[in-house]
């Protein structure tokens, strides 16, 4: 591993910590057995014994050789030793908190980074624009080395982005566009090349579907996707079955990341068991290949040890931290991270929205008339059981839907501010929020049918051909 | 991650059993030389005792220095734990047999059937000419469904041959040969299309290897292969790493072929553990996919369902039978195969060759004196210890090294034949059997060099570019 054995041990993650502790222990054992000077041995038993107290401080468990930290399957399949921890990981996000889950918490136990007014500031500096409301507002909460990225760029090195799609379904809702609106804007203001991997092969692995269904969904998916209006000269979108078999570098890298990487470990980042099946058990390689250059040498011209930046929706983020800990190991810069918050389901934020039951979205396909009447009917209100107590004690904006839900798409903020004010103290009811939603939504969902409309399964080519893109590298 | 010894001792195959207590007793040996505290000392020991008991339990038998458990087959189907088993898999083969491993029981474990003097009569009616000697002498003795083959094959129905090759070095030995010479003359006897994998990935998954290194000794493998006189135009050779990124259908039958088979199958057949990476996890994938005629739509204009016929030596046969099991699951036919035996090693036949003792083969590479060297020096004699002894009692043929290669390359039948008289009488003496074997190989490695001197790069780039061959399907 690149790092030494100094360095800031909290942007470690506890998997991390724990082969830094193992490592040092053999290190130790190595200088004893060599006979190595004392005062050699005695800083290096100093070591373990200080890495062995940072293991202890993040995990809360103590140190076992062979036993890796707990808490990182805790993560990812809720078994937990707290009650109410959260269950997040890339299949399921559970929550009993109404105000959905506990987003502080969470970027404690994945090791990553608050994105706080200063880095906001800072992105403000680099791109002398206001940032994205997604940023201000915090639906992009964590990061992982977006600093680097960003002293990369100041440096006028190039970087590219890549975000992706698991095509499980035609039916697209509106908060799978999330993750797409706000990379659209990272590649109009910071002017990148961008890259989004369809993993049709991963729903044909874990779902009841042929190969053929998924790869069509993946490219009905990719119609909504170039709806949101990225740019086809900078612009590099696949499916993983198309393009596995015309990339000489995607599978290479894919080898590379399988090699470094044993099934105890995927076992203990996302729960494998020895029930699962094989490709379920390598896929995560192939998700973690697309966050090196290497893997596209058309887009980069072979140049490789091409800083990634990967904005994506937080549950994504045990692919990455497992590609991040690979990435040293094979000569690879590891990719930054820009992280989201999960999306809530009109009938409350305990659960991520579900592309399986249509009344818990709003789904790019629905009419006007089912937006009104889907939010009419299920979305959860903060508001009071009567007219009278709602006028006296006012609503609460924290675990409404309606209210949330403008604060991902309502794009003025005084005018969020406004009704925050208004619905908080009172004076606004329940009704009148929705009506405002409605009103938000309906002309939003009908630009992107317009938008997809346009796109023909010729520009739809254009997107999924390997080419160069109009960078120089 | 490094393995602990604490971790689950009965999720080991024997073989991994056995390497543990070999590790461990290197560690106390190591400890001791280095004059470890004793308390350290005692430590290894206790764990040395405690790996050796888990050892003995697991295999019934004790821990022998040098000596790998006999009964790793059985592990991998299952069965009994008889004494004296021959160890047989992908990646050893060890028996305690100097006439090497018993091949009737093989079949009988392995579920395979025996290439009977009925089947062999039965090839020669449907090829209108004599079989090729490897079958009328046993070396390709056992099979699976070659009934099939011969049913399709007289109804005028296609079918295509598959064999494969890892490339772990640059240097071949004689033994490589064996498969490619069948393989070269089924070609031209059923006038059928053939594909080559050169599993480059699996060496670099399993050596300390780079992939630029694993794809050159692919390349350097591939003009030994060229050189056995393969028609280019019915004939496709690729790499695993190569192909992989350039056709439609092969990343799609490795997916289908992953998501039917789980880890504890894969540990069942293969000994796999949590420890392994995830790249060997999936890799059988990677070697029953070309058993499906989708994997080369360029050859076979995208038809699909073509039968296959693998000729391969035994010890691949796991990878098959995983593959004919998954293959009615994903609506393909299963492949067909075609056993060899094991080409001795020339200190005899207990065990498989290796192309990392330069002694124990003779070499694509060998100079006629250093294979007349090699030979005089290391085969293996079933001579008697004294000449007088020898004319009485007579040679052994059954154990003679310099005999079993006879029956590999020494084409005529009635010659071979006299050889065998002459020494088992006492009529012909060890050092006059070698001088036959040194006349046989000599001219013939001298031949291969020469016709591998012809295999340009050009020529390697013609057997490797995916193309349609000289077949209508």
């Amino acid at each position: 591993m690149a790092d030494s054995p100094n360095c800031d041990l909290k942007s470690l993650s506890p998997l991390q910590l724990f082969e830094k502790v193992t490592e040092q222990g053999e290190k130790v054992r190595a200088l004893k057995a060599g006979k190595a000077p004392k005062d050699e041995i005695d800083a290096a038993v100093r070591m373990l014994l200080s890495l062995k107290l940072s293991y202890k401080t993040t995990t809360g468990q103590d140190y076992q050789a062979g036993l890796p930290p707990k808490d990182l399957v805790l993560i990812n399949n809720g078994t937990t030793k707290e009650e109410e921890e959260d269950l997040v990981d890339p299949w399921n996000v559970q929550t009993s908190n109404a105000k959905g889950v506990d987003y502080d918490k969470l970027i404690v136990r994945f090791g990553s980074s608050k994105i706080d007014t200063d880095l906001i500031n800072r992105i403000e500096r680099a791109i002398g624009q206001k940032p994205h409301h997604f940023l201000r507002r915090g639906i992009f909460f964590s990061h992982r080395d977006m600093d680097q990225v960003l002293d990369a760029y100041e440096n006028k090195k190039p970087f590219y982005l890549y975000t992706g799609r698991g095509p499980s379904s035609q039916a697209m809702h509106v908060g799978h566009l999330i993750p797409f609106m706000f990379t659209k804007w990272l590649q109009e203001v910071f002017d990148v090349p961008l890259v989004i991997q369809l993993t049709d092969d991963e729903k044909y692995l874990w779902k009841d579907m042929t190969i053929e269904k998924a790869y069509e969904y993946a490219r009905e998916n990719a119609k909504d996707i170039i709806a949101c209006g990225f740019d086809v000269n900078k612009t590099f979108i696949f499916s993983d079955l198309d393009y596995l078999g015309t990339s000489a570098g995607f599978y290479k890298n894919i080898v590379k990341v399988q090699k470094h990487v044993t099934f105890n470990q995927v076992k203990g980042i996302f729960g494998f068991t020895d029930s699962d099946c094989i490709g379920k058990i390598s896929f995560p390689a192939i998700q973690a290949a697309p966050s090196f250059s290497s893997s596209f040498p058309q887009i980069f011209n072979g140049k490789e040890n091409i800083q990634c930046l990967i904005p994506c929706a937080i549950d994504q983020d045990p692919y990455f931290r497992m590609t991040r800990d690979v990435a040293p190991r094979i000569g690879q810069p590891k990719p930054a991270l820009l992280h989201s918050v999960f999306f809530p389901a009109l009938q409350g934020a305990q659960t991520k929205m579900s592309a399986s039951d249509p009344n818990s979205s709003i789904f790019l396909t629905d009419t006007p008339k089912q937006i009104k009447t889907k939010i009419n009917k299920h979305a959860f209100s903060g508001g009071r059981d009567t007219i009278e107590e709602h006028r006296k004690y006012g609503g609460n904006c924290d675990v409404d839907v309606s209210f949330m839900y403008l604060t991902f798409f309502l794009e003025d903020d005084d005018r969020l501010e406004q009704l925050k004010q208004a619905y908080t103290s009172g004076e606004l009811l329940t009704g009148e929020l929705k009506k405002v939603l409605i009103e938000t939504m309906q002309p939003l969902v009908a630009a992107h049918q317009e938008r997809r409309k346009q796109v023909t399964d010729e520009i739809v080519k254009q997107f999924m051909t390997p080419r160069k893109l109009a960078f120089e590298f």
